[in-house]
């Protein structure tokens, strides 16, 4: 069997560790850096490890693509993936650094913590601004899963009044339920919602969560309201925010997800007031802890697929997640 | 009895909870804005709940003065305060705050926050860079009072390897004590610290505490290490840190207090690397949580007061806090 690493972020250390286990098994391995190093050699892999949606066509052989994102969506296009080809992704990888990322920016919210890196920039000593803290607000948060549950455990810490998780079901039963008061189901998100809640979205790309949150959901939260969306860029109403923290309707919003990536640079999006914009780098492959939970999620399946064995993280491309 | 209450932050509200409470003990009650509107008027107030440094020569019948603030080093110097005035603070108002303040420049500097807002000004979708997290880390904290015990608290969700806290005795015995892993003396601080560590000041002004960290600290915790000072410029050999920061001998820093403040807009400060600043902001009058409880202590204290009862809060001139 021939196995094929597509992957710019795997040092010499990661490649030794997946060649021993590749060794153990008899398989052949082959690093490629990227899309463009790798194409022309797929053609005869039987399992590709990374996110090829450029070259995917050229995989004749594959029998599994083990994507070492999270996010599906491209691969589940219709006549992108052949359908007796079997799709792993490597969620659980990214919720603990994604966490890191919205307790962040949700201070940097709270505290007007932009103005004070732009006076750094500028050399000017801020005078001080009203400031608001996690201490007794209420948080919703739109998925339940590795990413919200790492969030909801931190926040926890923080004193909310009230942390409420939003799902298909309704029902949790992870190592993360205890740290929320409440789950409700999508349906019930806008009964959920009240003015001046803080509304983290980080549910994967799925028909259900396109335009979650539009009209009546953000004028729900109001003016003391907060949006920060890790998710999807679709599942938000993003031109109707926009308007919103223009109007002074909504208290700020971080995004690290877009209708159109990269932004373009005479967006109007930039200069928003009271938005926080990223880069789409809540969750990348650029830390060890990702890195190594992500590359251990890979061998681990590798060891079953040698056996015959069925493999973890495999995406149901019905439910699409 | 005459009360005279000096602050900038207190609205109506808040002037009104007050009131209602001298009104109950029979007590005269004067608001000022701040020191220039109170100046005058101060000569027969009894009890002066304000931070008053350039008017308290002003109080001949003051016997109790009570600060909106934690820090008292400026009313402990030799000839500003009579020895028979009680001297009252403000601790355990701020440290839920600024504990929010340092978990956000924490997060800020591991995942190099500062170079996408700088980025957002500029209309510029920067790379992603390489990241660290809090999980697994190895978090110092010196102080392990309001401040730092809080931040343990939050610190904690995170997952570190390990949370030490520093203090005078080795001991702890408050709410926060199962937050910490290991509690160690000043003296020992030295020998507790590793590579890579992360540090956080938040002890008091004393003697005692000038210049803690210095050359031999910085050089044990070297270039994966970390630095956040909210406590006192003094407690830190600013100027070395500064080198270390441009020669890459640390990680990060991040300060809210300095030598001297405001810094000037010519000063090496502003644009040294990997160095994020604050302008003293960490924990203000600028939220509703701190005026609630600064106000609280106070008015807890004042009907003690009125029963002749012994006051919380009661600062002790020689341990200087």
């Amino acid at each position: 069997m021939k196995i094929a690493v597509v992957n710019p972020s795997f040092d010499e250390k990661i490649r030794a560790q997946i060649e021993a286990v590749a060794k153990e098994i008899n398989y052949e391995m082959n690093f490629y850096k990227n899309e463009t190093e790798a194409s022309g050699h797929l053609f005869n892999a039987d399992i590709v490890f990374g996110y090829i949606p450029s070259i995917v066509s050229e995989c004749k052989q594959m029998s599994w693509l083990a994507l070492p994102f999270a996010g599906v969506e491209v691969f589940l296009k219709p006549g992108v993936l052949r359908d007796d080809v079997i799709l792993t992704n490597s969620s659980g990888a990214y919720g603990l650094i994604i966490s890191e990322h919205i307790v962040m920016v949700l201070l940097m919210l709270l505290r007007k913590e932009a103005g004070f890196v732009k006076g750094q920039l500028e050399h000017v000593w801020e005078a001080p601004v009203w400031q608001k803290t996690i201490k007794d607000s209420r948080i919703v948060i739109l998925g339940t899963g590795d990413i919200g549950g790492n969030t909801a455990k931190r926040l926890k810490a923080f004193e909310p009044s009230k942390i409420i998780g939003i799902n298909r079901s309704g029902k949790i039963n992870t190592k993360f339920a205890s740290y929320f008061d409440e789950i409700e189901t999508i349906e019930r998100l806008d009964s959920v919602l009240e003015a001046g809640d803080i509304v983290i979205m980080c549910m994967p790309a799925t028909k259900e969560t396109n335009n979650l949150v539009g009209q009546k959901e953000l004028e729900k939260i109001g003016q003391d309201g907060i949006v920060i969306n890790v998710g999807r860029g679709q599942a938000l109403d993003q031109e109707l925010l926009v308007n919103k923290l223009n109007r002074g309707e909504l208290y700020g919003a971080a995004l690290d997800v877009f209708l159109q990536e990269p932004i373009n640079k005479d967006s109007k999006l930039w200069d928003t007031p009271n938005l926080l914009i990223t880069p789409h780098i809540a969750g990348k492959l650029t830390n060890d802890y990702t890195i190594e939970v992500c590359v251990k999620i890979f061998l681990e399946n590798l060891k079953r697929f040698a056996k015959g064995e069925g493999l973890s993280h495999v995406v149901d491309r019905v439910k699409e997640y």
